[in-house]
């Protein structure tokens, strides 16, 4: 229980930062943030190559644990108190004034095998950059700040994305504790080797309560911002998605001894049913996208009808209801197909993410943050998925985009400018204070 | 030189032969055919299974050579002279009454891996029963009666297929000789365990002038006789195949963040080729076929927009400047594909395999043939290549079909009915003795 002085006083510090925030000079440093980012991309940078040459580092790898290293240094350096939780995620705490719940910043440092120095890495050094900025503007919060680099966002081992956070939310399937990998490690041999206890895996999650937000600056991975020259996206959500996998299954023939009316030919089937997916997809506004990301032919050779396809449906979107009108629409395609073609077309849900909203509080101080910094914005959905979806059941999120050049990304060829990442941080930095300005208010 | 009493005996005893060949009735043995075709179904049968389990006797394997030394003792007890020549072709001769050029009948008994029991098996003992009627017949031939047995038909081993009639056809390449197997295994290391000489391959070759007609009995592998009950096909030729292999170049992009007008989707614009090489080869009427057998796509994940896939197109049709024809409107339709799609398409000429039309009167010879032993006839081309089109390099050709319940080939599901086998064993019989009085006849 704090004192009615200190109470007013941190209420009186918190005006000013606030008034501090609102005016359009950058708090943050744009050289410092992009030296932070040049040297994190030094750890799993391909033999021979410069920032340019993109990244692989994979979680658990020793790459990733080499970077981690570094990173917590730099943590402790900008006086943050650093604890690893048993699933690998590494938190910074920065005390606040007020007896509140933590207000939470993070992403991940984990890259796809060859990807960019952004993915990940521009949230988590914008929220260290955001540290730094407070510590230099000696600014105090009302709520106690943490910064959290979440472990094996994209999945590259254990084919389970998200796991760190998804153990913090509590949702993390316990039998993937025993998945192996390549060389037939285990996921509990690698937490043991990040030091941490596999049994207790559970305690990283994190209690009910325990925050009062979770906001996370990313790079948007696809060309929205940068086609229309718009500096910040205020992410609405991150989109929903529904993975199917469908078989076609015709006749395998001899290409030349069978007449073409005889044939029940899977790939010509499957080549209909790629085109129905699209044109579904297509067939009311929105943001929504449908992919086929690949097709399996058997028996696969250039004097054989194809016998059996095999291919996957994802859909996304905002509105899972729209995502199952979508698929009402193209099971009916599939059907007419299968009649006309003579071959079965089966599919089978695989997969579903829920969408997970951004809080509309949250998007309000992101766009007004960002407007105030004068920069131009834009409300838009994430397409790709990230950690801020498991956080989405623990407490409000808010989601802050920065323009991906050519919308390029999980490539080394992803890149966005200094500028554009010292924006994203900037807007990050004023966010934070005013959602810690607005949260948790006594009524 | 003969002398002219032997020269008179003869032309009557063909007179015989032949006015003998014009009855209705049998003059193969259809069980003892059957019988011979399930012994030789033993070599390479699947552990456990029975004659309906198909069979994998790949050229130069193991079983391939117990089969081969299992019919050799089975022509020489037919009496023939059997001899096997450099490339591991076996031949047996049975002399004529004249000094002249042979008669050539053969095909292959090597399968591809799980195939069926009647695909090149059917010629080679269709073959032996005639040599074995015209022993219980005492029928002299004037000319000189061969069946050969070619080597490596499939080309399961060296990617080569008709490896044995393009060496006897001198079309052999050389380097072939050094192509290795799985096993690292040449094929000169292979030809030794057959017991020759690599070094000697070239004198596999038949001279000009050495023969006087060939004629091949095959299973159709089409369904175009057992689906219109027709009992023996007369080939007008084995259709020429053109093959290219096409690349689509597009942009890969996260499926997710890249909206539906941003895309250059690699495998939708291959959704449109597949459909438009089928259209094009249906847009005229005739046998032709047209065939895209697989496609590979890159990088291939449910969440990946494709930037890359490579298929092959087929062409097939016995007049080549209708394939020509056909592949200009393809192109045609690619480059709008491409301009429509953003995608690159581009096609490279891999494979031609030009047309051997079958000879005229040997044509005549096997239609007439079925006809006086009272089976239906149906003209057709042959969609598979055989080694028949090796030898129309040398010599007339002919080819029979009997047909394939269901069409289905290259699978342990293939199967001829005993009575369509010998059949085509009778039509193979009389149409031998019709060539035989026709060809080489003095002016």
């Amino acid at each position: 229980m704090k004192s009615r002085w200190l109470l007013a006083l941190t209420a009186l510090l918190h005006v000013g930062a606030l008034a501090y925030a609102q005016s359009s000079a950058r708090h943050v440093n744009q050289q410092r943030l992009w030296t932070t980012i040049e040297k994190l991309s030094e750890f799993g940078r391909p033999a021979g190559a410069g920032f340019a040459g993109g990244v692989t580092r994979l979680g658990f790898s020793e790459a990733d644990m080499a970077a981690r290293t570094w990173l917590m240094q730099a943590m402790r350096e900008a006086g943050l108190s650093v604890r690893v939780d048993p699933a690998g995620n590494i938190h910074g705490r920065r005390e606040g004034s007020e007896n509140l719940p933590l207000l939470l910043m993070g992403s991940h440092i984990d890259s796809v095998r060859s990807g960019g120095n952004f993915d990940g890495d521009v949230g988590v050094l914008g929220a260290l950059e955001v540290i730094r900025a407070l510590n230099e503007g000696k600014v105090t919060t009302r709520h106690p700040l943490e910064m959290v680099v979440w472990t094996n966002e994209e999945g590259n081992h254990f084919s389970y994305g998200l796991l760190g956070s998804s153990a913090a939310a509590g949702v993390l399937p316990s039998e993937v504790l025993g998945r192996k990998d390549e060389d037939g490690k285990t996921l509990a041999d690698w937490l043991r080797r990040y030091g941490q206890d596999p049994a207790r895996i559970a305690e990283a999650r994190i209690p009910p309560g325990a925050l009062s937000a979770y906001i996370e600056l990313h790079i948007e991975q696809g060309g929205v911002l940068d086609d229309s020259k718009i500096q910040i996206g205020v992410v609405q959500g991150i989109v929903s998605f529904h993975d199917w996998t469908c078989t076609a299954t015709g006749l395998a023939n001899h290409a030349g001894t069978t007449p073409m009316d005889h044939r029940q030919d899977a790939l010509a089937a499957t080549a209909r049913a790629v085109l129905a997916v699209r044109e579904e997809v297509r067939a009311e506004p929105g943001r929504q996208v449908g992919t086929v990301g690949y097709v399996r032919v058997e028996p696969g050779a250039p004097n054989a009808i194809p016998g059996r396809v095999v291919f996957p449906v994802e859909l996304r979107d905002l509105d899972e209801s729209k995502i199952d009108g979508i698929w009402a629409r193209i099971e009916k395609r599939f059907a007419r197909i299968s009649t006309e073609e003579h071959v079965a077309i089966d599919c089978t849900a695989v997969q579903v993410s829920h969408a997970a909203l951004a809080d509309r509080s949250m998007q309000n101080d992101i766009r007004d943050a960002a407007r105030a910094a004068g920069y131009t914005t834009l409300d838009l959905p994430s397409g790709a998925g990230h950690d801020a979806q498991n956080m989405a059941r623990l407490t409000p999120i808010g989601m802050i985009f920065v323009p991906s050049v050519g919308g390029i990304s999980h490539s080394p060829r992803e890149y966005s400018s200094p500028e554009a990442v010292a924006n994203g941080a900037e807007v990050l930095y004023r966010a934070v204070l005013s959602s810690d300005a607005r949260l948790d208010r006594r009524p």
